[in-house]
């Protein structure tokens, strides 16, 4: 692997998380950037949540919860508890430990840092080295149209459980909103772009959404991981949005919603049969084991996604 | 006692909580209003912090700290663990339960709620009976002039523990704050007004300078319980401020500092000897009992301090 190389990694949600920490364990840090989904970011007591860039920044300095893939390892709850004894709202779960990363980035914010900026301290905090980005500073908020009307992303995803069907997703913001400088310039000057497995619609979709980030994708070489395996998604709701919006919900489906976008799209062995459907849509197809269970597994998954690309 | 007798204490810190606490037990809860110290009040992580409000919220819910007094019962650190792995300030200890009430209170008064609405929200929802209010909704700061210049209190408080020789205590802003209407039609219609054992320069000054309050307070039956007991102060720094601003480090300086505003003073058995030079000053001295180890002792004094007024 060439010293200079650069790779781009499109993430969000639990998925995205464990390649781009398995791309942070087998890349340099200069090396790698890591852009996130903000698309779920909400305000809530107050607070300025940003939940994928918070699942990739615990997932990279080992502080997640091995259990869940989001949230703190050893969380507490007295401050829910709390909450709920003073009658405050409790549909959002706000760990003690995550609370000190919302409390901190809201105090930032306010005193007029950028979310770049805020990352980038938070995550310096923290000892991780690769350069984490939000994929915009200006809000863009995900809205998922349901069979119950348009609810705001949290809504949709953890007060009503993903449970209503879906129509369509817009992402609020997304045209006027643009990719920070750091962004821009990582997906210029980028040997590889990787799409890690993470939900095509709700995690990818918003960052694809960012006025300038598709074109620069499609300019660039590009590798996808699919989230379904075996016609399931690994975690959230991905395999029933697919159904919902339409698609196949296989790795063809997946394939399907990013035909014209990425050159390559890596399959788990399980959908190995569907490797020719795939290629058929242009798409060159790798067959690897994608399932990452352990932070080795995420290592394996990375050098196998960096080899098919030749970086 | 006659039933439609109204009651208002004025307190602040740890002491003042036990007594109003002790009020709470024998009064019924449209007999008491306590009117809280908000000199301390700070922002601190972006959060409106009111340290005096909720050592007297928690105490009248129960849930205070019974080891510390101040604080919550079955408290948590997770919070102020992590804001310290994010190189965060450390130097205020905001415990896991406790958060929710700062985090609650900033969301609101943001909203526009003012800091007398919020109070009575957040005791409703932990069942507090009595009127709880904050000597205003306009924000007051203690300074503390100090030998290495002015501190804010908090700083002066907790940061350097109180260790700067004092020289002057000043309260910015409590020229120009006004008394709340729920606080001014309290004071107009009592029959009794307490001065809880809190300390008479940081906890009942900052109370007694708001606009109109002592001109309120004199015109009223007053009784005092002093917070010097025996020499020293039962809690605090109220002995070392004493001694450094000039007077008796003894219930006979605290006599000094309330003369011309009370009626009554209420000393410790301890300090029955000071009862003669106490009643030359022009104050009734009342000598009991003083020191609240148990709820039980904090309801006897009550009836004590009632009881001694007449009421």
């Amino acid at each position: 692997m060439s010293s200079s190389i650069s790779v781009v990694a499109l993430a969000g949600g639990v998925g995205g998380a464990k390649l781009a920490h398995g791309l942070a364990q087998v890349l340099r840090p200069e090396q790698l950037t890591i852009v996130v989904n903000t698309g779920d970011d909400f305000e809530h007591l107050g607070l300025s949540i940003s939940p994928d860039l918070d699942t990739v920044l615990y997932a990279l300095a080992g502080v997640a919860n091995p259990d869940t893939g989001w949230g703190r390892a050893d969380e507490g709850w007295r401050f829910m508890e709390s909450v709920r004894a003073f009658g405050g709202p409790d549909w959002f779960n706000l760990g003690d430990r995550d609370l000190a990363t919302h409390v901190l980035r809201t105090q930032r914010l306010r005193a007029g840092e950028t979310l770049t900026e805020v990352t980038r301290g938070l995550a310096a905090a923290l000892g991780i080295k690769p350069a984490l980005l939000p994929m915009s500073d200006d809000p863009v908020r995900t809205r998922v149209d349901t069979e119950v009307g348009e609810l705001a992303f949290q809504d949709y995803f953890v007060a009503q459980r993903c449970a209503p069907r879906a129509r369509a997703i817009r992402f609020a913001g997304a045209e006027a909103a643009r990719p920070s400088a750091a962004v821009r310039d990582a997906l210029a000057r980028a040997d590889l772009i990787v799409i890690c497995p993470s939900n095509p619609f709700l995690s990818i979709g918003p960052i694809l959404t960012v006025n300038g980030i598709r074109d620069a994708v499609q300019a660039r070489p590009t590798i996808a991981v699919s989230p379904i395996v075996g016609g399931r998604a690994l975690k959230g709701p991905a395999a029933k949005l697919l159904g919902e919006l339409g698609h196949d919900v296989s790795a063809l489906g997946i394939a399907r919603a990013y035909v014209g976008l990425v050159d390559m799209l890596l399959i788990d062995t399980l959908d190995a049969a569907l490797a020719p459907e795939i290629e058929a849509l242009g798409l060159r197809a790798i067959v690897a084991e994608s399932v990452m269970r352990t932070d080795a597994d995420r290592a394996a998954l990375a050098r196998r996604v960096l080899a098919s690309a030749g970086v």
